[in-house]
């Protein structure tokens, strides 16, 4: 079947916001087998939605909108599809009594305008909102599927997750599936892979192989379809083998696997701990390497010592360090790790110090960065030049950080 | 002029990255004064992204396609815009000769996939990479312009700001402009601001007002378009002016205002200093605070107090309180405010406690959170309930920390 998400909102046309919905919505669909082959934003313009609309009706089986169920006069993606679809609209009583309940939960009235919420399509399912106020929609027309989705992402997840993905699984059950596994490389360039892969690229046709670059990393992605899920898995294992066969000594992780993920797996492994020292980075190292669940059995804390003073407090970092090298030096790296090391008694000790951006700092330019690994007897520092935006500097730099304690665990 | 964005990429539809360039590339467009109309994503498809650049040479004057330039075999804009455009393709030298050097620099040498790269359509200008290998371009046909940029992030931001923007503006020197302005407003819901704005919102033709909700708060943007910046400014400034006449108690920071900048200026304003201590959001709320620069001017420190035993090392977290009331606690959540107040010599200290997910623990929920404040009399602690996942959670848990801490200090 396939698929065109219709992503509804002048914010979106505008730039103010990033469109994380179509990101969610593609990834389930492709997993579940299902073809999403055009991605189309429009604004909150009756002529061009509907012209959109029946565009993705001429090219898709399922078209599936997110945005435009609210209050405001700007919200029309119901009343639109509507139209094309010729369905009048009804007061839905079930709907507007949750709506009502909604709001007398956290104390508030509902207003006049959230009963153009409550208004259904004749023909339409509704997919309640279990988060906020708009429902969703399921409508049938011309041998369509329109799905209407409501816009704030964690409305849209959870009626997909509780509503959405049940009911396609159940109504398109023989799609067979599609899967990916995405093979994360370091250490090499893009074009370099390419050559590597080439033949086993054009040898194969399922799974196929696609690479990109990506935050400083390349991504191999292999791409099966079959008839179910273990099918589609064998046929996976058996690419990736050969794959690894070029490129097994770039591959540090699998899918989901983030850099924070593996040294987690690797800290784990070996039953060690680690805390981090942040100055540049102010926090986003020891934050990245806490989105992984069950962190807590290796991290065992960190400092953000973003003031000279909070470095000697803190970290015991010498006031002469820093007075004849600078906050930014490999001395003060180092002196920060093997702190941290000792604050919080942990096996490894990580710290970070530099210039993100966007002003150069005591003579130091914008993006040097030093950042060092104390372990028990031994502390390694590298010397690191950023050349981004202060909040991609910092995420960069984060992400470097994570991965020099990955190397320098693996090395011991 | 109307604009159509082509992202290119079948990762994008298979939904493994998120579409960062499309946001860019809007705002900096629509403040340019060009109407971007259409966003569209399609894949690595020859016959597919043909159809869609033929639908946007129809629809737009101005089509820009970004990714699909690399030396693999799935890179295949640059193909497919010169076949749409009958030229023919010769290989550029200058190119060639950067790509060379790029790697070079690198202490690598050029992969014969690389030449591709250099492959220029007769009639196009080059907008040369000064960050990657792929070079852009700029081609026009049949009335149409052609912009292609480089997929990475990175490269393409690099190749606007330096190259496309001064070249968009030259050529299209008579645009006028697109300004907008947009109003943060919280502790409101978006039915009732919509309520209360609902007659100037119908008044006004220029500039337009549209209401939107995001990541727990609401946005009021107002859209002007006029001859020129000083006009769009004062158009903008009287509809502000009218609109926080209705909704003035709500509003605390325009445009790029993230709630921690506003903290920022606040505590500039007032010549107060503030340390975090964050236990489940992980350096993430520190992380935001040193996202705005010259925050090194108040944010004097942080720790991530992870564990039980960093609570008590760092921050004098008393064992039986852990003991008797859990790390999850109001108590915990305020010795720890009190803690790090102390510890960093800051006028606030700002605790984070709570479990951000998936599983509960000790017994506390998901999503239950302690957020304290302390300064020199008193310390202020409030209980909340986050409901998405583990890093959405993380993320409102750290934004709301950054939100009490600034009402904290307005209060005094």
């Amino acid at each position: 079947m396939k698929v065109e998400i219709v992503t509804t909102g002048t914010e979106l046309l505008l730039g103010e916001i990033i469109n994380t919905n179509v990101q969610y919505l593609s990834r389930k669909l492709n997993s579940m087998g299902f073809d999403v082959l055009y991605h189309t934003t429009v604004g909150d313009n009756p002529e061009r939605m509907r012209a959109v609309l029946e565009q993705a009706m001429a090219r898709a089986d399922i078209i599936i909108t997110s945005g435009g169920l609210g209050p405001t006069r700007g919200d029309i993606t119901k009343e639109t599809v509507a139209e094309l679809c010729q369905a009048e609209c009804y007061l839905d009583l079930d709907t507007w009594g949750r709506i009502d309940a909604y709001f007398r939960k956290k104390g508030r009235l509902c207003s006049a305008n959230n009963e153009k919420q409550a208004l259904v399509p004749v023909g339409a399912e509704v997919l309640q909102n279990e988060v906020g106020t708009a429902p969703g929609l399921w409508l049938e027309y011309a041998g369509k599927l329109f799905i209407l989705l409501p816009g704030p992402p964690s409305e849209l997840m959870d009626m997909c997750e509780k509503q959405l993905w049940p009911r396609l699984l159940e109504r398109f059950a023989d799609q067979g599936i599609i899967l990916s596994r995405t093979l994360h490389l370091r250490g090499v360039g893009e074009s370099l892979v390419a050559e590597k892969l080439d033949a086993v690229i054009m040898a194969q046709t399922n799974p196929t192989i696609a690479l990109y670059a990506r935050y400083g990393e390349i991504l191999v992605r292999l791409t099966a379809k079959a008839a179910n899920q273990d099918k589609a898995v064998a046929l996976l294992d058996a690419c990736e083998a050969e794959v690894r066969q070029y490129v097994a000594e770039y591959v540090y992780g699998v899918d989901d696997d983030s850099v924070a993920a593996c040294l987690g797996r690797e800290l784990l492994a070996r039953g060690k701990t680690i805390a981090f020292a942040e100055s540049c980075s102010g926090g986003l190292a020891s934050s990245l390497v806490t989105d992984v669940p069950g962190s807590s059995a290796y991290l065992l804390g960190s400092v953000v010592t973003y003031t000279n003073m909070a470095k000697m407090k803190l970290l015991n970092v010498q006031e002469e360090t820093l007075n004849r090298f600078s906050a930014v030096s490999r001395e003060t790296a180092c002196e920060m790790a093997v702190g941290v090391r000792r604050l919080l008694g942990s096996d490894m000790g990580v710290s970070i110090t530099g210039n993100a951006g966007p002003e150069p700092s005591e003579g130091k330019p914008v993006g040097l960065v030093y950042i060092a690994v104390a372990l028990e007897d031994v502390v390694y520092c590298q010397e690191h030049h950023f050349s981004s935006t202060r909040t991609e500097n910092k995420l960069r730099i984060a992400q470097t950080a994570i991965g020099m304690a990955l190397d320098k665990l693996k090395e011991e």
